[in-house]
Order: structure tokens, then C-alpha cells, then sequence
């Protein structure tokens, strides 16, 4: 196992950072770094939005659901498509251009998701931590206004940024046999039994408060809701159509 | 620069690739490091067809454009985005779930880009080359009838991963100047212009096949017309129903 491979195996979410500051021209450089990610047809469909305002910060934590390190992390990055960006240039050539397709949707939400886990994984083996905020979704329009996004550009999801105050247990995934399919779509409700017992283990005996669930437990919550009902209609106001 | 960023930073597509097997339990903890990466509250909502049937590979090559490499690669993989194992265990505690949310949409299609992301960058660090093909959303549906995808999962793109025969050009990327926004979203155009000029030259010197062309122009193919138009009415097909 080369220490690339060690690296990403070692990923947890970290949600408690020390008050040390990230040098610029590091975070600066993690980015450069994202950017080489592939990108379809290099069309480079993202925009990051680095929040260094104190106040700005606070508000994304409100609107993101009270997740208070999106205010203590070092740094904090709002990942957005960016669509703007792509359709202007093609329009510069005196083309007609077409926006509002689901396929541009598509394209612009794996490119800026391609970039981001090359920064994440550029900031791990500088051995910062990082998590993910889905929660950005929660408010995609109050977090559009507060960010001053424009038309074709949407926030996807942010990014906390710092040197860890915790190292979480490494929370168990899938079995590989449940994910990887031969040749053709197969049942894996057999290993999704398997997890089920390896996750009950799992929040009965991790670090940092046990509990009674398993995987399939896990999920109820976020699907007998109408989680986040509003994204379409605010995809489609923010010029992504989705036609 | 770490050794880590520095393999980030030498990514380019590989198109050409040795006839030489990967060995089956490196593609697996390929993979299985690929799962580490972070995953929207541990839904994990992917599946990856592994293609090793030669008519299959065939038969892709045709739906994806031509593309030869999808069958000469060592091994290919159709990355897919799984809603229907999370939403069946959900289910499977009792609940009433809700399925073809826009939102369900979005968090599959991320959560699969982070492990695709994951699995390009553990095989890199291994000596192997990949290229994600976007080509698998040509013929979405055929593709699916072909690897027998269900409903609540749909393939995102796929990648060929083998032992590289070429070392192309490592592409340029935007000015990190124009990608990362202090606080609040602003004009890029100044460094768009200044990318133009270093593509045209890229495009004028690199090896393989130089061309008069820019950024913006490389583009204007792309959005002049509506590509994969198709995409919104298969994906309502397949339980993403955009609601």
C-alpha cells in the first residue's frame, strides 16, 4: 500500500480544528492543485467562493443548519457550478448558446465535485482536515444573495478547511462487493445485511458518544421527508432549467 | 510541494494504454480506497459496473461515440448513481420513503464524483492512467438496458483505467485567480482573456497535434447546440424525477 493509498484510506470528516490559520499561499496552492482534476471537454464549470469575513461566516452558519466549525475552521470554501463562466466565453465567439440543460446541471456538479475532493486530498497530505457542508443546500438562495451569485452559478456544497482538534474513528463503508457489479446491475441486499451488522457494531463502540442504529437505521431520516424540496425551483430560477 | 500534490498536479487523460492486465485485487483495493472518500451522511449512493465482457466493451466503445479506448483500456468502469440501495434500506425500517427529489439527484451524482475522484488518484499513485468518459450519457438508456440498470440509478460517466502507453501534454488550467472569489462572486473576465492566450498557445505547440484555437473556441461546440438533450427525460425515467 503506497502512502497515497494509506492517505486515502485514513479520510475522516473533521469537525474540530485547532485556532491556527492556514498560510495563504498554502490554501492557494491546495487549490492549484484541485484544478488539475479532469474536467469535461475542460469546460472547468466551478467557482470557489473563499469566505474570509468573520460576519459572512456566522450567517453560513446559521444558514447552514448551526454547523458552528463552518465558522471556526481555518478556512471555509463554498463550492459552486459555474456554468456563467463557460457560456460567456462560448458566447465571445459570436456563437448562439444554450443553457438551462439537466446535461449542463450534470456536467457542472461532477466537475466541481472532481476539483473538490482534489483539494481535500491535497489539504490530508498537508495534514489538514476537512469536511464537507452539504448543508449549503439547505438555504441555496439566502447563501446565493449572501455571496452575491450570479445567474448559471449554483453553491453545491462548502468545504471546511483547518489543522484537526480530533481524530473521529474511520467510519466503515460498504462492503466492495456490494459496490463493484460484474458485467451487469446484480442484487447486494446480502452485504447491505452484512453493513447493517458492521455499522450497529460500529455505533456501539466508536469514540465520541454510541448509539443504537445500524446503516439502513441511518437512512430513514433523510428519506422520509422531502429533504431540501426547494432545489429544483431554485436550480431552475438560477438559469438551470433543467430541460 | 508533497509527493502526494505533485502526483495531483501530473494528472492528464490517458487515451492510449499497454496490453497489460491490471491485476484483479489491485482494481479491487483500488476501489475500495476509492470509498474512503467522503459521502453526503454516509448514503454512498453509487454502483460500479465493472465491464470485463469484450462484447460489452464493444458494444460501449459504439454508445459512447467511438471512443476505441473504452475497450482497449485494461479494465472499464461505469460509474453509477445509486439511489436505489439507500432508498430499499430506508424502506426496509418501516418508513414511508420519498424518492425523485432534485436533491436525491444531486447528492448521488456528487457522491459518486468523490469516489471516482478517490479511484483515478489511488491508480495514478499506482503508475496507471485514467480517462473518466463523460461519452456514457450519449446513449444513457441504452448503455443502461445493456448493464441491466434498475430504476433509481443512472450512469454518470466511465472510466478507463490501464497501464499508460503515452504521456500527453499535462492541459493548463484556468488562472487560480479567476476560480477562487474573496467573499462574494466578481468578474473573471480580465484572467479569461489571459487563458485564451495561454491555450492558443498550448494548442499551437503541443505535442500531437497543434491547432488554431483558444479556450472560448474550444467551447463554442459545446453550447451551441443542446447537447444530450436527452438527459432530462431519461432521467425522470429512471426515478429522478427532478421534483
Amino acid at each position: 500500500m503506497n502512502d497515497t493509498i494509506k492517505l486515502l484510506k485514513s479520510h475522516r470528516s473533521i469537525r474540530k480544528f485547532e485556532e491556527r490559520e492556514i498560510p495563504p499561499e498554502l490554501l492557494i496552492e491546495l487549490i492549484r492543485t484541485g484544478q488539475a482534476a479532469a474536467t469535461s471537454s475542460h469546460i472547468q464549470a466551478y467557482s470557489i467562493i473563499h469566505v474570509t469575513d468573520k460576519h459572512l461566516r456566522d450567517q453560513l452558519v446559521e444558514l447552514t443548519g448551526g454547523q458552528k466549525y463552518v465558522a471556526r475552521s481555518s478556512d471555509f470554501l463554498v463550492f459552486c457550478a459555474d456554468m456563467k463562466r463557460p457560456l460567456e466565453a462560448a458566447k465571445s465567439t459570436g456563437e448562439n448558446v444554450v443553457s438551462g440543460m439537466t446535461e449542463q446541471l450534470l456536467v457542472a456538479t461532477v466537475d466541481v465535485s472532481l476539483v473538490a475532493q482534489n483539494i481535500a486530498i491535497a489539504a490530508e497530505s498537508e495534514g489538514l482536515g476537512i469536511c464537507y457542508i452539504g448543508g449549503i443546500r439547505n438555504n441555496p438562495q439566502a447563501v446565493s444573495e449572501l455571496l452575491s451569485l450570479p445567474h448559471h452559478v449554483y453553491p453545491v456544497f462548502g468545504m471546511c478547511i483547518g489543522y484537526p482538534a480530533q481524530y473521529p474513528d474511520i467510519k466503515p463503508r460498504l462492503p466492495v462487493e456490494a459496490i463493484v457489479k460484474k458485467n451487469r446491475y446484480s442484487d447486494d441486499s446480502e452485504h447491505v445485511n452484512a453493513f447493517n451488522l458492521t455499522m450497529h457494531h460500529y455505533y456501539q463502540t466508536r469514540k465520541g458518544g454510541n448509539k443504537v442504529s445500524d446503516w439502513s437505521q441511518s437512512l430513514a431520516p433523510r428519506f422520509n421527508q422531502k429533504l431540501r424540496s426547494h432545489m429544483q425551483e431554485f436550480l431552475i430560477d438560477k438559469g438551470f432549467e433543467m430541460k
